[in-house]
Order: structure tokens, then C-alpha cells, then sequence
């Protein structure tokens, strides 16, 4: 191992980077370079940039993603109604490919021989992050310590740590939980979680209010759309980010968007999260029923009918894939006319849609109509319309005679 | 037409199929047959059929459709995790074939020339009723009076029904929206609901308790599955049509399953609808939880994949063409393992799955474990399965370089 | 029906559609004008144009839609591999959207109130026609004659011709086929092809040699690819229309490019139809073949997914529909690389690839060598990647015992 | 490795499973079983027996698999017209899971600790072997010795070999080309053929006459089919094996069934391969013309559409998968009036369909006649089916205005 002398890792402060931080310096005698992206995760990273300079790190890198995490993942993800296995908004999923992305490019550079992560062999996060970094530059070195080391028990890392001085969370017993964050959602899985019969401790959701203390008054509010993306609340337009920001505390005071779950991972196994993603859900009927009024009927199904697959290609983290960019092709060109406003009453954990309007409206009132229509829709052609569509009906009813 | 002696019509009670009652007599001077299904509709029937005789038919044919109804359409459909464009659950689609069945066996039954059918020329309904008609009778005569008469507005109707002593409902103004009610669903058209930007009043919702006035206290229930369907409740066993009815009103209790949307009608307008669908939002909530812990990731995969095809062949009343009845064959066989319980808590409009548990959990503690597994899994397979999917990704790389 | 003054009519110069010219004529009492497109036909167009004008049409356009047709509608169709049920290269279906087109612009360059076309109520172009038309211009008339009038037979229309002075072609007893052409292909229905057990007279084929008097000797050719579209035949670069022209004629020597079969009309029957496409035919073969070096195999097997659904929705008339728009996003993106050669013996009706080469191969000697690879792949990784994807179906294996 | 000690090994009798076979007494210290699969690949299985005894086989195992291949694995896969990447047939593909089913039977007869295997592990066959076994046993262990042994060039094989007394055949220089044979197909890969641009030698063909030499002269032949499978040829009933095997030899002697390509295999990487399917090939044609006559459209095409994918999973090694039984129960269905007889005229390479009659026939010549049908069909129906089709079009372009 001896051709690899500086490392880029992708740190996030906690206990398992700095770990991994202090054992890629010994193991490869390298030097090691800190990469810290904001996604919105919530925390402060000057404490998280001090802690990797502390351990050694050759210099620290932090980002800023918040609003390229939105603008160009999330709200691309969402003009697909995406979601996997009919629960699941992908908020880690969609996080992964971007800081991959900017983890080569810190590795680009500094000119380091390779990239880290923290993430275990088990998870999908291996996958999404080694996927989108083969992606981007075909050549480069990965080391994915959890892989290779021996480090493989709670107590194993503890005493690694001590014995290093990395400091240890206080938590007693450790945090209960294997959380994610960033501005879509929060996740948690791992320990009590991994017996589907048993339910969460209430105290472990961090980002909505428990349904049953939320206000007892419901909230209206009006999200407008231009090009299937949000782009204001209540009128007023907003940047990417500052809209997932500011309808992540709408919907977290109505404690909207709690999904408890079993999932199936791409590594093989089912495995149990729980996930808040409040503003991602609010956002997608959204844009379903911004949908609903401006986007043709079949353009629609066929939406419909290939959002799995898209769903399953960013889950299983091929985001930087040439069918991922393909599909991405198709779902755009549909949203060209996706524009207008969404009224929506948010109320303990629902949010019901009560109107949309859009200067794009396919719905035409006097086709509609069950009323007398002045001749816009002649309901004679139905017969025509339901014979042929019959003929080969009838056809196989003749012939199993 | 004067070939037409003998019409059986599917009659519901309702002002616009008393009105074709006797349409039918006068305009084909023929005998004309009532023929009532009871798929859970909530009303008395005995009225409908007194009615019936009083405006003139010749005999009047109660079929008492409830178990059928749930045991052999709804259920299967639910097996395929069923909704159109992301909100209906085909409440009143699925009705449509079994209703068609029966209408075209009462035909046979009495030696009919025609059936006929109260469905407007706008509406999906007509394409239902036919294509099943056709489907299962490819010789089968069908009169759609809507399509054919001048009673093209309220107050023909009326005129007309007042000439011919047909009664009327009281309400002043007649009812504001177009309903249709089963025990699956309740749906509302029409009237107000025909701007998409107002919303519908309180006083329309007939079978949910307003979730602002549902109870303070969530509810916890378990539901049994075996081979994809519910077959019991906090585990006593029910019929479907039971099941069904219960899961109705523990649901219609915490205001569980209303849905307000914008759907694009078969006939290729968009239009306007409201449904209530309680047991049936819990149903698909509790089946999803319990084929994630027993149904094969791919298996589950195609099932997504293939539903939104299936969902519109049932809206779009093609539930007798032989492509509905293969699909089938794949989702019925999906089903085999799909059998355990799922525990749930309702409260005000949510249905929270907090627990599953199966015979044929596919569900591993020991993989899935971020802990030490003992060797259940060997995370340094991740590697090769991580470079061999990487493979193509990396050349095609290399390629665009 | 006064309210229509001047009409255009899609016009080919045969038998049907000048009776139409005049039948349209009397029975609105308008000028009637008469379009031309030129896709290729192979006919002179001087004689139909002065046939018009004898006939009384108020004036004729002729538009040279050769280049437009290759250009924009075939080679686009050609990028996605398009058969429709397994054997049809679409080259009537694919026609009709375009002379569409130049017929909306036609009657609006006239300022007429509608337009005519001479296709009959049974077929697929009559729907290609309109649907094409409406989705130009949604408030455009259409008249359908054969739709509309009483002349259903064969003696009817030759009795109204020879009243009414219109040429009859010679053949005693008419054609015996309904034959369409264009640059793409000629296809052949009705006459003695309706009764699907009986072969085709061999006189029939008017493109491609009998395979049995094709010449003994093979020959060779290289068919160059750029962004997915044929630029050269042996290094000669041809515009789209000479190179389809050419590729005809080669094939068409040697027999390639016969297809007889059964299919389905979306009409609701069944038909058979026989087709040559001869240049087509060893277009699709060396497409398949260029991308087969040059396009990534997860985007490849998306497009041949979407395949039969894009084939689909052209053979139905819907060219010009948003799904058919989002779909051709998809599929020319994934052609940004599809570029090189292939060479093919053409012998006997048949397209032998022996030879394909790009600038941007994602083929790599050593990765899929059998010898000894110097380290390109590591056999290894097959372990992991087998050993994950095999989990899940171990764990289904398990809870089956 | 001292836990096992019992081993069965895939045998062909070619050179490298014979080292295989040596080689797993030595490194294991274990008895070795020899298991040979007859698929009918068309060599004498008792010199194989022999060999395998001589070099030390506890017990040689020889079934004879022909008629249970064709019958349960080639026929059902025909059955959904499959074929990979628009070009591969699968004759390779699908033998393997009927391989892997017995070879995991034997193990269990013997009590044996382990399989192997001879494929490498650059390849697919290694993953359709070892996907195969693990589902039909979770449990099993598998031995791969190509990615664990040091042999990996063609010299260190021959050393092996002359060093341990195992014949070698003959040839000078070794087979030039890595060949697989069974009763649907010989593939031939590696060597010559790792250029994409070259040719193969015509001397490597085994299984059909070179097009330029077969006969002049066609013959015509019928094939029937009863629920979607080839029973007789010219109204003689034959197994399915010698179906195949009758049908390989007509084919064959008409230069049907080559094929030439460039392929994407599941470990990644794209490869070259050569296939001769004389038989497959022309029931594949004969299949789908059966097909048109009999099968309802639409169930055609959701056919059609889902093809690609079930061609993949055989590709990939999924045959005992969930996702590929769940998909063979819709294929299966579909298939049940697929009777009849397909007449086809055989010459230079050539399968041209020249007839299809079946009792379950959905062809209706009186509908399909552009002559008068005597009301069969009603065009005036054809206006409404256009006019609701186009709504949507028509809406969407008025919106665009």
C-alpha cells in the first residue's frame, strides 16, 4: 500500500470518521486530508473542522452544498414523484452522489491517491458513494476502512478510540441509533430498530413534533411552482434551500412526514429505518396535484409507470449513471409546464390539498361537466370510442366459445 | 329497434335510472327488468326494488354482491398495492365488472335482447359497464341512454320525471354532487367540486368523522394477512365483506382515507373528484408493511412497476381483458408467503404501522446488524460486488474522457 | 355543414382521393385544394398534380418532404431500434405524422376551414391523420370521406368515376393489393393477403429482388454512424435521404427486407399486412451493431424496455403526444456517443455483421479476455458480487423450507 | 478447508474440468464426485466417464437431461420470444440452471459438502451456476477454482496437466475458440473472436451449413404448436427434444441461426460472442407468427414489453429467482390458446412465414376487408375512437397556444 501518500476522507466530526481519520494516517503513514460537506445536516462545523485538525488532519476542506444539494438532487428527484418502495423519499440516497462528487474533486485538488469514506459494508451508503466516485473518474482509489479493518464491535472502536485520544460521545452506552441528517431528512436505524414488531422510543424522532402535540388548529398554505420545482410560500419566492428550509418547519410543527419502515437494501438484506423527511413530504403532493392540473394524462403514466426504477436507481446509487441522466431527460421535458399554485391545509401529520389553479390548467370546466357543456364534448363519440376499444374483447370472447 | 322486446337495466333507486325505467318502456315498447346489485351501497334495497315495480318492470332482480364483491375484486386488486395517478383507489372502477357480470347473467337469465345502464357519455362508467358487457358476452346489445336521449340537462330531467310521476328526491336543487357509494369507497363528482381551486364543503365527507373532530386518543389495531389478503381483525376472523365493513369504521372513526384530486378521465378529459376510502387506506397501508417483510426485493420491484398498468387497465374498465387477468397470474403468485400481522395506530386521518411479524419473515436480525454478525455476512464481499457494478460505469467514464 | 368553404386535401393522384376531390366539391360546395407531399412515393408528381387540376381542385401543393422524413422522423425512429410486434419497421406509420403536419400548414397558408384525407374508417391512418392534425392545431376540421359517404364498394366508387369523368386505372379488375409507399418502405394489404394461410403472389414485391434470383456472390459494405444516425456508406457521407436511398438499393439487389405477417390495428382487429423495407431493415441490423459497441448496457436494456412502447404509440398515430416527445428525449441522448463503422455482407436476403469499430468502444480486450489479463479485472470480485446478489434469493430459499 | 470432504463437481471431460477434477483431490484432500449433464451437447458421454474415473472420481454421476431441458427450460422461454440484447437466443444461459438443479441433487444424494464448478470468473456462467445453486439450497457451499487458483494463463493449465498425467487434446496451440454446446445452441468466444472488427475463421462454425453452400432449392415445412410449444413437424408429433433436435437439423442445413455480436455480460464487461441456433431461430419466428393469429393485442404487447426484462434475469442467472417464476406464471397464461399450425419456407438462412392457420384464430377476415363486410364493422365508430383520443392532444396544444 505503499503507492498511496495522501488521502482524502469525507468527515463528519463524529466518532467513525475521527476514528478512521487517526487509523488511514498509521495505516498508510499518509497524509490525510479532512472533507466536510454541508448538506444541511444541522450542526456546526467548526467544531467537526477543529476535531479532524486536532487528529492529525493535513488540511480541512468544507463546502457549502445546502443549495446545489437542493437545486440540482433533490428538486430534480422530486419532479418524479420518487419514492422507493412506496415509502421511502430517498433523503440519504440523494445526498450521496454530491458529496462524492465533491470528495473526487477534493481529491483532484490536492492530488491525492485516494478517497475515504465511513461507511460500513453492510449499508447502501458503500455502494452510493464508490458508484458516484467510479463514476466521475474511473481511475481513482478507494479505501473503505470499515472493509478492511478489524475494528468490527462497538467496544473494538471504543478502545481504539481511547487509546488514540479521540474524544467519545458522552452518551452512555453510546447513541442508540445510526442517524443521517441533511436539509431533506433525518434517518435512523440500527439498534432498537432492527426488530420490525417493536416500535421507536418517541424521544428518538428529532425533526417533527409528535402528532398528537401538535397545534390543534390546521395551517393553510400555498406553495407555487414553475417548472416542477417549488419556487415561493405563500407568494413569496425563495432560493432552493431557504424553500426546503422553511417548509421542513412548517411541516415539522404539524409533524408531518414520520415513515416507519422495512426496506430492502441493495447489498441483499431487508433492513428497518425510520425516516422524517417533513418538507419532502409536503413537497411531493405538491407536486402531484400541481401535476394533476398542468401535465398531460399518458406523459403522466408513463411518469408513473418508470418512477420505480428511477426510485431503485438512486437508492441503489446510480445517480451519476448514463440510464439515471437518460430517464432525468425524459422526466424534465415533462415538467415544462408544471406551473402554478398548490393550497394545502397542514394539520397533525396530514396535509390535504384544498386548490390549485395554474395558468397551464388542462382541466376544462365545460368538458368536464356533467352538466350541459354547449357542445364541447359530443357524448356520441363515446360509443365509437368504447366500441373499438371492445373489438378485440369480443374477439377473445368468440373465439374461447 | 324494434328487434329489442326485453331489457334488462341496471337500476339503482336513484332519480336517473327511475327515469330510464320508464324511458326504456316507452321508447323501445319493451319489458323491462330491474336489476339490482348490493355491493355495499349502505342503502335499503327493499325501496329500490318497490319502486322498480311501481314504474312499470317486469320483474325486479336483487343480488346480494358484498362478498363477492371484496373476496374476488377487491382483494385481488389490493394484492397490487393498487391506486391511479397516485391517489384513487379505484373504489368505484372495481365495482364496475362485477356489477357488469351480473347485469349480463340477469340478460341471459330472462332471455334479454339489451342490457342498459344509467352512465353518462362523459364519464368512465359507460366504458366499464360496456367493455365488461363485451367482454363477457361479445354479442351482447347495449343502450346507454345518455348517449342517445334530449334529457341533456337537470331540468329536462325533471320535466320529465314529473310528467311521467317519477318521484324526487326532496332535496331542494337536487343533490350537489354526483355520488356513488359501495363498501369500498364513497365518491363525489360534479357541482362545486367542478373548479379544482375551491374546496369541497364539510357537509360533503358521508362516511369519515372530520379529523379535527375525530378522537384525542390513537387507536392501536392489528390486522391478520394470509396469502396477500386480511382474514382477521385484533384476531378474530372475519369474512371480507366483514373485515372490509369493520376496517371502514375503525378508519370512517379517526377520519382515515379522504382523498381530493384531479384525475384524468379514459374518455380523455381531466375532472375533479373526492373519495373517502377508510378500511381501504388502512388495507393498502397494512398489506405494504406486510409484503415488506416477506416478499422478495425483485418480486416487490416488478409488483411497482407493473402496478401503475394494472391500475389503469381497472380505471380505464378493461378488469375482463385477458392482459388484466395475466397480470394477475404474476400478482396472485407474489402472494403465496404474504401472511403474518401488522399492528397499527390510527389517529386523525394516519394510519402508523408500529409493528410486523410473519412466518416467513425475510427479515435477518444478524445480517441486517450494524453489529458483529458472527459471520452472517461477509462484508468484504461488498468490494467485488461494488468493482463488477462499477464496471461499465468506470468505462464508460474512460470513454467520454 | 355550409359553414366549410375551402378544404385541403392530403392528395396521391390514385383512384380514391380524386373521387374525393370531387366528392368533397359537391358535397360542401367549396374549393377544394389539393396537397402533395413527396416522402418518397416513387412517383412522378407532375401527372397527379395536373389530375387535380383537371379535376377542379383550386390549386395543388407539392412539397419535396424527402430530406424532412429521413431526417426528422425516420432516422429519430431508427435511434430507438423501433419494431412494432417483433416485425414491422413502421414505414406507413411514420409517414402520416409528417404529410400531417404540411397539411395543417397548408390549410392554414389557405385560410381553409378544414381538411380531407382519403384514408378509410377501418384502417390505422385515418387515426394516424387526425390525431396528428388535432394535436397541430386542436380547432382544425377534419373531413373523413369513406367515413361519411355511401360509396362502400368497390362498383360504387368506379360507378361514381366514370359519372363524374375521373380516370380508372387500367388494371382489369383493379389492384389487387391497397399499396402505400415511401422512401422507407412499400407495404401491401387487403385482396388476396386476407386470408392468412395463402402466400402472396411473387409478383407482388415491387422493391426487392425474389431472394432465389439474387446474385451468388455476397458484398460487403460499411455503414458509418454519427450520434446514432447513418452519415456514410462506405466512407461516401450522403445527406439522410441519398443515404436510405442508397441502402435500398443495396438491399433491395439482394433481396433483403421481406416481412409477412399478421398484426394488430389499433383500431381493435387483427390484419395482414406484408412489407418491404430493405434499406431499413440493414439499417436497424447496423444500428443494433453500433451500439452494441458504444452504448452502456444498463441504458441500452432501459431503451429496449421503452422499445415496444415507443413503436407503440407510433404505429397508433401518436408522434406527435407528449409521451412520444419525452420518450425521444431519452432515446437521443443515449445516442451522443453511438458512432463508428459496421460492415455487413449482404447475401441472400440476409445482413451478416462482420465487423464493427468506434472512436468511443466501450469493448476492452483485456477486461473481457479469457487469458491473462495483467490485473485489468479481478476475478475475485466475482465472489462478493455473486455472493450479495445471491442473498436475498438464499434468504427466500430459507423461508420456504 | 479440512471441513470438507466431500465434493461434486460439474465434469465435461474437457481438458479444463479434468484439471478441475485433479486438482480438488489434492487441495482439499476430498473425495470428488464427477457429475455430467447430458443437454445433449452432442458428444459421446462415456469417454468422459472414463476419464473422470481414471483421473481419480469417487463415482461419476451421468444424466440424461434432454428431453427435461427442452421441455421445462427451452420451451417455456420461447414461449415469451425471448431473446437478449435484440440478437442471443440464450442457448447457453439457459442450460445452466438446469445444470446447477442436478448438480445440487447429486451433492445431496452423496452427502456431499460441496459443489464446483469449471467456469471463470470473468464470465457469466459462474453467476448462473452459483445464483442457481444457492437458491435451490441456501446452504450449499460452492467452489469456484478459477478465482482461487495461481492457474490462470494457458501454460500453467498445460504444466498442471502434463504433470499430473491429464490428456491433453491434440490440437496444436489448443481450441482457438472457448466453445458451449447443448440442444439449443453452440456458442463459440475468446480468442480469434476478442476483436470486434474481425471475422471468424468460416471453419468455426459447427452446427450449420455456410448460407453460399446450402441448397438451392427451399423447403417448405409446418410446424404445430398447442398451447404456445412446438408439438409436430409436418402433422408428425415428436418430443420436445427431438422437436428440437428435427428442427436443429432442417435449419442447420439451411444456414439458419448464426449470429455474430457484441454482448454486455453481467460482471461487467462487454464481449463477443458467436451463436449458432438453427433450430431456436426458426421457432422463434414460427412462435411469433403462431402468436399473431391467436394472441389477444394487448396481451401482445404487455409481452412484448416485458421480454427485455425476462431475457435479462435468464441472462443474468435468475431462473430459479421469485421475479422469474412470478413473471413465467403471466407468460404461461398467455400461451393457452396459442394452437395451430405455422408453414415456413427454409432457404439460405433465410425463415420466411408463408402461412398460419389455428382453431382459436382471432383473425375475423370480414372486419379486417377494406371491402364491404355487411356490417361487420361500423366506421362511423372510428370518428368517436379519434375524436376522445385526441381530446387530450387537442387540450394540451390549446394550453401551449
Amino acid at each position: 500500500m505503499s503507492d498511496i501518500s495522501k488521502i482524502v476522507l469525507a468527515y463528519s466530526g463524529g466518532l467513525d470518521t475521527s476514528i478512521i481519520l487517526k487509523w488511514l494516517q498509521q495505516e498508510y503513514n499518509a497524509e490525510v486530508y479532512a472533507f466536510i460537506a454541508d448538506v444541511g445536516q444541522g450542526e456546526e462545523l467548526q467544531p467537526a473542522t477543529e476535531k479532524a485538525r486536532m487528529l492529525g488532519a493535513s488540511d480541512v476542506f468544507v463546502e457549502d452544498l445546502r443549495e446545489t444539494f437542493v437545486r440540482d438532487f433533490v428538486f430534480p428527484m422530486f419532479r418524479a414523484n420518487t419514492i422507493y418502495e412506496g415509502e421511502y423519499l430517498l433523503g440519504t440516497s440523494i445526498a450521496r452522489p454530491l458529496i462524492a462528487q465533491y470528495l473526487v474533486a477534493a481529491a483532484h485538488a490536492v492530488g491525492a491517491d485516494a478517497i475515504a469514506h465511513g461507511a460500513t459494508g453492510k449499508g447502501n451508503d458503500q455502494v452510493r458513494f464508490e458508484l458516484s466516485a467510479y463514476a466521475l473518474d474511473p481511475d481513482i482509489k478507494i479505501i473503505a476502512p470499515w472493509r478492511q479493518w478489524q475494528l468490527n464491535s462497538r467496544s473494538a472502536l471504543l478502545d481504539y478510540a481511547t487509546h488514540h485520544d479521540i474524544p467519545i460521545d458522552s452518551t452512555p452506552g453510546g447513541v442508540p441509533y445510526s442517524i443521517d441528517a441533511n436539509l431533506l431528512h433525518t434517518s435512523y436505524e440500527g439498534g432498537l430498530l432492527e426488530d420490525p414488531q417493536s416500535s421507536p422510543e418517541p424521544t428518538m424522532w428529532q425533526r417533527t413534533i409528535d402528532p398528537q402535540k401538535t397545534p390543534d388548529i390546521p395551517q393553510t398554505i400555498t406553495l407555487s411552482f414553475d417548472k416542477g420545482d417549488p419556487c415561493a410560500i405563500n407568494d413569496e419566492s425563495l432560493s432552493p434551500a431557504n424553500i426546503l428550509e422553511h417548509l421542513n418547519k412548517l411541516a415539522g410543527t404539524h409533524g408531518i412526514g414520520r415513515v416507519d419502515m422495512v426496506e430492502n437494501r441493495y447489498v441483499g438484506m431487508k433492513s428497518r429505518g425510520c425516516y422524517e423527511t417533513p418538507g419532502g413530504t409536503l413537497l411531493l403532493k405538491a407536486h402531484r396535484a400541481m401535476e394533476s392540473l398542468t401535465l398531460d394524462r399518458e406523459l403522466a403514466h408513463l411518469k408513473d409507470e418508470l418512477m420505480p426504477r428511477y426510485a431503485k436507481l438512486i437508492y441503489n446509487g446510480y445517480w451519476w449513471s448514463e440510464e439515471r441522466r437518460a430517464l432525468q431527460q425524459l422526466i424534465d421535458y415533462s415538467q415544462s409546464n408544471v406551473a402554478g399554485t398548490v393550497t394545502m391545509k397542514l394539520y397533525k401529520a396530514n396535509v390535504e390539498i384544498i386548490g390549485r389553479q395554474s395558468p397551464n390548467s388542462l382541466f376544462d370546466y365545460r368538458v368536464a361537466s356533467f352538466e350541459d357543456d354547449q357542445g364541447a364534448y359530443d357524448q356520441r363519440d363515446a360509443e365509437g370510442f368504447i366500441k373499438l376499444n371492445a373489438l378485440r374483447l369480443r374477439k377473445s370472447a368468440t373465439a374461447k366459445k
